[in-house]
């Protein structure tokens, strides 16, 4: 895996990740394919709208169908019919917040399936394993994800066991070494000095690239804010940097203005499902009864399959009836709305008007739509 | 509308149907887009599968969005993007089997809606005024469809109200006559002297095709193949013959030797979402622990979309997630199943060896996929 920054303004970067599996254009906004599908949507969907990298969650995977059934398979991507890059977290996330009954110990945690409530043990060794087995292009580390509020002695300790379990996973890796990358991940709360600690922690272990972990848990924005102004332009300069889990655009106008390349997030997916759609005048609710006879597109500044070929009112009426196909033109509005963003966003980086094209976004972001 | 009889082959008949939208090549198979859309796909994708009419169901759109709405919108055609011939039913099947508190009268009959109790009263005019505002291609006049099983003294009766009502729905029609056809429906039960009392009736008021209403509700299938043999080939040679809400592919076989040139039914679409699948091997149930592993397509002799790009195995996985992907693909292979099977029955009849192709078929259709 190779990484090349093309142009910086300020601490924005505009950069490129060659992969065997394709070249992904930074910053990058990766859907997420939980079981292996962005809901909803084909993989040939998704590549039309121009996404280059999908994120699929190790957990989901793990639990069904089973890493040794895809591997023998023929790995992830013949698996879902996706042959671009994809970035597989490392699963310890979802332990925490989907599995029950876990309990952490040095030696990994144990936990018991959301689905069908059997016990599991994951390691550090253990996560690097599956991932191996999946075959993604970017694996991530098995890391304690700390909830918030926390207290600041409990995630100095939290910081211990993260970057122990980082070593292991780094010696299992080089250990079955193939192309695959592997990222580390900077936890820390809202604490800038654990931040800071924990990023030396980290990149001493020497990985391909560096994420920014446990935050848009719960903390108040401005603790967000500001761990990201504070950190991530300290992260290696010549790696990508990863803020897992955010997409809200506010907030990855704030985190790429600081540095930040690449982001998932279930925001634009479930939004659709739940008929919250964006558009360029803003936020819509398409349940709304004033949409109810209106015969103009979603978004009249949106290209997309949806806003090329139906009407407020269809997408209403279909959102009404519960249709499947509402779930998949909502959800190819919004993935069309995410990826033209990030494309502009690239674009203004590229041309040193990052600054502008904020300034420009923010108003827009910050209003529901409202015909009155 | 133009109706064409290409080729006969015993009763079976292959024809063309020319709409001002299109030419319907017959023996035609119509799925049902019951809210507007055929659930979970695309018109496009319609299109591309190879159907050339699609059924509606005036019932749910009348009560969501409401047919004014949707005539306001510029009609059905545009508002759910699907350029091709549409018949809608009368909404009266539907009234019967989902709606409550019905109250039939000579005037009409009176129903709560299904979805948020309201009431309402339909008249055989009021029915013809809601597929006028709608501009489906092809209109059913409102029938009362007897349930199974019923006296013959109750069904008899019935037939005096349903042939009351299409000449209503007849009269209504030519006041405001546009170029819809409209279509005339058969009932009588089981019983074929009211068949054929019912036939007489209802050819005498003149439409432009003929259904066969009341069959597959309920009643033993040697009682529906003896209705069908003995009245299918009476009705009007010239006249397109519908057999309403069949769709078993042994019952079209059936169905089609007896003469009959349109069917619509839920059974592809709907066994799609429920994990049924037909493949040139027999009926296969997607969630069989035996799939886990399986890296082969659902059906080697199938050119669809789902099996040139996925395996049983990748299926199977979407079944058990219940992801909406695994409804899409399973309908696009459903659906192209049924459509190629009554390609090859018109190139059957067409070439005279429609004999052949059902002794070829009924093996197939009555397997289960069973690997042991």
């Amino acid at each position: 895996m190779q990484f090349k920054i093309l142009k910086k303004d300020g601490f924005a970067r505009n950069a490129i990740i060659e992969t065997k599996r394709g070249i992904i254009n930074t910053p990058v906004f990766m859907p997420v394919g939980t079981n292996g599908t962005v809901k909803a949507m084909t993989p040939e969907e998704i590549r039309e709208i121009g996404y280059e990298i999908i994120l699929s969650n190790t957990y989901h995977l793990y639990l069904r169908p089973g890493h040794e059934i895809i591997k023998k398979l023929g790995g992830i991507h013949k698996f879902i019919n996706w042959h671009g890059p994809i970035l597989t977290d490392s699963g310890g996330f979802q332990i925490y917040s989907l599995a029950s009954l876990r309990k952490i110990t040095p030696q990994g945690v144990e936990f018991r399936s959301h689905i069908d409530g059997s016990l599991h043990f994951i390691t550090p060794e253990k996560a690097i394993e599956i991932q191996l087995a999946l075959g993604s292009d970017i694996m991530m580390v098995l890391d304690e994800c700390v909830p918030y509020p926390a207290e600041k002695e409990y995630v100095k300790k939290s910081l211990k066991l993260t970057e122990d379990w980082a070593k292991r996973c780094k010696d299992y890796f080089e250990k079955h070494r193939n192309d695959q990358a592997l990222f580390g991940i900077i936890q820390g709360g809202i604490y800038e000095e654990l931040r800071q600690k924990a990023m030396e922690g980290i990149v001493k272990i020497d990985f391909d690239g560096y994420a920014l972990g446990g935050l848009s848990v719960g903390e108040p924005k401005e603790d967000m804010y500001r761990v990201i102004k504070n950190i991530a332009h300290l992260m290696p300069e010549e790696k990508p940097r990863y803020l897992m889990g955010v997409g809200d655009l506010m907030d990855v106008l704030h985190a790429v203005e600081h540095g930040i390349d690449m982001f998932d997030c279930v925001i634009p997916t479930r939004n659709a499902r739940n008929g919250t759609l964006f558009t360029s005048q803003g936020r819509i609710s398409i349940k709304r009864s004033e949409f109810k006879e209106d015969n103009s597109p979603l978004d009249p500044d949106c290209d997309c399959y949806t806003c090329r070929n139906y009407t407020k009112a269809f997408l209403r009426h279909l959102y009404m009836c519960r249709e499947i196909l509402s779930m998949r033109l909502n959800t190819i509005h919004n993935l069309y709305f995410y990826c033209r963003f990030f494309e502009k966003m690239r674009e203004a980086i590229a041309e040193g008007r990052f600054q502008d094209f904020k300034k420009q976004w923010i108003p827009v972001l910050e209003k529901n739509f409202s015909p009155e």
